[in-house]
């Protein structure tokens, strides 16, 4: 018969149970086994070999459609590359840099002769790529990128090169050294029989930067990052383009096309909408960061929540023995509301994943849907990274100078993940565009708006912002209709009324942020200055929204277990998750009077209560989290001197 | 004439002014650059080679009394050594365990043959020590060391003893390499004549470990934590003792000796006050570990609000140049906030290092005065740890993908301060601590009792919480006593409602964290519950207080400034400083009415305001932080390929 925790990893894994399953078990091979060395050399060829070990698994196929040498199933490669990140996220990173973003624009923004050139050598590594966006002037607004792609129509070649200093791709994974191509964004300048020569936009082109012996090619010059603050497994790199010629088919022309002659064409007829729809193919990258975030938090607070289950500190009267660290009430508080949180947003990942296997899988997928994948997206991959770099930063410090051990694991957790609320889009200019999103009720106008612009139209549109239930509409539906609500205490452990509570925010501050906008802008003579007026105000509706969404995925996650006893656990996971994220915005809900003083007061009283009650089940909540069998890699839970671990920790 | 930046500097800069101007101009030496390598036995050397030259300087003199060999300016010693923390943080470490730890020990624990034997020589680093104090099992509660010191009066010695595995000394920096001699603390067990055999309690010793060529002395057993979180620079180790003997004179024998019979005497009687009083004496590491982290945190603020002055991204309507980062709201309310706390934060660490200086060269210091001094420099320690992890992972996530570079100084910054909120004390435990002396008026009774017996102690204690003005007082008092309140959005400005906001807050969960303890005690069988059902509130206890402190210091510290325009920017940073405290505790406000809901919302607005009237002062608030020329060693302030700084940052 199943745990408790097994039947709580059944739930959590959800859709794809059978690919993390499977997975887990190909981790428990030893060369997966977690490893620590700060030296580049060591840990870059690692992470290749690694790498190599899965593509000799077919591990990568899921990521491809059939007819182009892959399996076509979608939420089978995001979830897979997610279970990596449990390992080492320089792995993960690597293969997600490799299949992911590399394959993924080959896959998504090529053509048939570039998926039968390229597709099968890039999942069996015959062939590495990087992914050649950022560049060192421009991160988040990628509209501005400088690199141009200049269509030579005499030899019927783009010219491929680095006009300035600040059009340097940067921070390439791959580019510093294994890396043979590049998928290279670049503003495409051509002009047809006639037509002046002007930039059509940002359009992706496969570009080759070095030969078989790893030398740049001529007019390519990469150099290295070195150093970063973690995963050094990943070699990032730099790379400036010198007139580089590439021929014409190189450009990766799903979405538009240049023509021998130098026309260019393209079913889209709005740069903009053409150019975010391009991107809008790769959300995957953005879902998979998110994803891996939530699993390296998994194992961080799995460490610290096992450390405080063995280790002892001060007596107790009327004891023998020295207290547990987690029987302290503020172990618990440190520790508890965090799982809650990592089952909160697991289940939210996983409705995103399913929406988009599913959209990914529909010929006919509606464009609206899209959008609202690439929001929701955006927003869990806010809250999962944020999440991350909290609840692993907290789990070091709640073991102490154990902690800070190399061989203890949380220190690579932490600095490994800490770029995740960077790339893939920065978290606050993600954020932001959940926002835009929702005020701008997801018009095809607003695409490559800039922020000013977009608010501006907002305030036209004020109104008609979208809410709907995202996940199991009609229990969603059913518990805050039935919710019985009072003054008392007790009722803020009701369903219903922290559902209520989350939606009543989100919708306030929604037509609030678009009301106070439109007042700016009466105001202040400078658009700018309109904007920036409310643009803390715009954030936190965001974040409102993510809040809502992550809560309605969890009522439903909770609604799939088939376990009553597991079911009951996670019905008090997610009261401490709400009631932590009402507290969190407690001063916001007592302004606006949906919080009296003294059920203000109660909201800690909840959360101490939910923290005792779960207290006893610390243990199986973790092992819910189904972190695969010797993954941990934490040296301190294994007793002192574990050879596999320390080996690796101690200097030559 | 000096510009307003070098006032602000003058005034931060406080008592010990002088010793920060050569200590700054003393950095510029090359030598002293900021460098990154993760390479263990590269990074040691350097930090070695580093201390080699400061001692060639004479640099640590400071910290030891002149009649011992030193200087005898205690202030200008712990300044002295926070000022390296903007160099290099491992530097700082193992300048701090030599000259402050164990050469802490020595001065302040030891006597005339410990003072004519150590001082001179290392202080000239011909003897490298390191300080043995932490415990595999034990490192927050110490008196509960395993380690045994056994006198054997039949040959005149003390038989230094490891007898579990958990008394292995862990974590001591110095111990995998350098040091040759640790300072060991360990329950000395002796017998007078007739008496039988027992634990006198924990008590330090010189004890050596290795010989010249680095050999591990017979008996001991030294291991290398190997890699960590960071520190790479501190060889951090662990050592066991196999029955080492060591003479009878070893014993650093100030507060209590051991006769050659056994015999034990100490002009304490109290086991548990002798203890504390020894490590009382112990406090400037605590001290200097605060405000090395705060010197760390306003290197990592100045890296990030340089770049969001020279950073821009995405275009604003009406102009030509794309919006630099500093000119965005939500930038602005990310930094400027944690520059307001930096100062803050500055002026509270001033009056502890004069108050510390004050009292160690007044041989006749009130002993409750050093209690007092003992709970402000762990309250200021906390403070100022936990500001330092959360305002450089902000400023690393502020400069994006670039913060992530190890060649722009950010990450290393986070890494090796990581470990701040966690040696010389636990901030949880310490914060508990400033609660328990708080509550319980500084009772020399509470010394060594466990959390539960003193919070037991404390009911009976109550409503003797002492409650005295930090700093300043004449000028606190009148601002109080003239304040004039009011409704209105302003009142939120003045600086007498401000402060009353924070002594009435502290003051009421202060008594009333005492009040829910005797009431839970009534309630609750088991001790542990009742003190475990209030934990958290003593602790946001000893916060309000912490805070109170710093305000009251940054109070004092803006009528220290000569400088109108300076004293104008100070006003305007402490209202920030003020509003963005009360701001993370607003529901608390709320609640128990200290806070009207109009006026809550007045307090975002107030921040907001504030940080539009700071942000043109910005460079000019952090060119008032006086980090050393240099000292940033931030590669993407100097525009791409600052070759001293990338060098070492590539890998070979």
């Amino acid at each position: 018969m199943a745990s408790t925790a097994e039947h709580l990893t059944s739930t959590l894994d959800g859709r794809w149970k059978e690919v993390r399953e499977r997975t887990r078990s190909e981790l428990t091979d030893p060369r997966f086994a977690p490893h620590y060395t700060p030296d580049l050399a060591e840990a870059r060829a690692k992470a290749l070999e690694q790498m190599r070990v899965l593509a000799s698994m077919g591990y990568a196929a899921d990521g491809f459609a059939a007819d182009h040498g892959g399996t076509g199933d979608a939420g089978a490669a995001v979830v897979s590359i997610e279970m990596l990140a449990m390992s080492d996220l320089s792995l993960m990173v690597k293969a997600g840099v490799q299949w992911g973003l590399f394959g993924g624009a080959i896959e998504n923004l090529g053509t048939k002769p570039h998926h039968d050139a390229y597709v099968k050598r890039l999942i069996d590594l015959d062939l590495l790529g990087c992914y050649a966006m950022t560049e060192t002037g421009h991160g988040s607004d990628v509209q501005e990128l400088e690199t141009t792609a200049t269509y030579d129509p005499s030899t019927g070649e783009f010219v491929i090169h680095s006009p300035t200093p600040s059009s340097r791709k940067d921070f390439i994974g791959g580019a510093a050294q294994h890396a043979t191509v590049a998928s290279v964004f670049a503003q495409l300048i051509t002009a047809g029989p006639g037509e002046e020569r002007e930039s059509k936009g940002v359009h992706c082109f496969v570009v080759p930067i070095r030969d078989d012996e790893g030398n740049d090619l001529p007019g390519v010059s990469t150099s290295d990052c070195g150093y970063k603050g973690g995963l050094p497994g990943v070699d990032n790199g730099r790379i400036m383009f010198d007139q580089v010629r590439i021929p014409r088919g190189n450009l990766l022309n799903r979405y538009a096309d240049v023509a021998e002659d130098g026309t260019y064409s393209s079913p889209i007829e709005n740069p903009n909408k053409r150019f975010f729809t391009m991107l809008g193919t790769l959300v995957r990258g953005r879902i998979t960061v998110g994803g891996s975030a939530g699993a390296a938090a998994r194992v961080g607070i799995t460490i610290a929540t096992k450390y405080g289950l063995q280790r002892r500190q001060f007596n107790a009267p009327k004891s023998d023995n020295e207290v547990l660290l987690m029987d302290y009430l503020v172990y618990q508080r440190r520790l508890l509301p965090l799982i809650a949180r990592s089952y909160a947003l697991q289940f939210a990942q996983n409705e995103l994943v399913a929406k988009f296997h599913d959209i990914q899988n529909d010929p006919d997928a509606d464009p609206q849907e899209k959008r609202e994948l690439e929001g929701r997206a955006a927003g869990l991959k806010v809250a999962n990274t944020w999440h991350a770099t909290r609840a692993i930063q907290e789990a070091r410090e709640a073991c102490g100078g154990a902690g800070y051990m190399a061989e203890n694991r949380l220190t690579a957790l932490k600095a490994d993940t800490d770029v995740f609320t960077t790339f893939e889009g920065d978290n606050h200019v993600l954020a932001q565009l959940v926002a835009k999103e929702l005020l701008t009720a997801y018009a095809d106008e607003v695409q490559g708006m800039n922020p000013v612009d977009w608010m501006r139209f907002a305030v036209t549109t004020v109104g008609d912002v979208v809410k709907k239930r995202t996940a199991a509409q009609q229990i969603l539906q059913t518990i805050v209709d039935t919710r019985q609500d009072n003054e008392e205490d007790g009722s803020l452990f009701n369903r219903g009324t922290q559902m209520q509570m989350f939606e009543d925010r989100e919708d306030y501050m929604l037509s609030t942020a678009a009301r106070r906008l439109q007042g700016a802008q009466k105001r202040e003579d400078d658009p700018f200055d309109a904007f920036n007026f409310v643009q803390d105000h715009v954030l936190r509706a965001a974040q409102a929204h993510i809040d809502r969404v992550v809560l309605e995925a969890f009522v439903a996650g909770i609604d799939s277990c088939g376990d009553e006893t597991a079911k009951a656990l996670l019905n008090d996971l997610c009261d401490l998750y709400a009631l932590s994220v009402i507290d969190e915005d407690k001063a916001w809900f007592m302004e606006h009077r949906h919080l009296s003083v003294e059920r203000a007061k109660a909201v800690l009283r909840g959360i101490n209560e939910r923290c005792r009650s779960l207290r006893p089940h610390a243990e199986t909540l973790v092992e819910g989290f189904g972190i695969p069998e010797g993954a941990l890699g934490s040296a301190m839970l294994d007793g002192p001197g574990t050879d596999a671990v320390r080996m690796a920790t101690v200097p030559r």
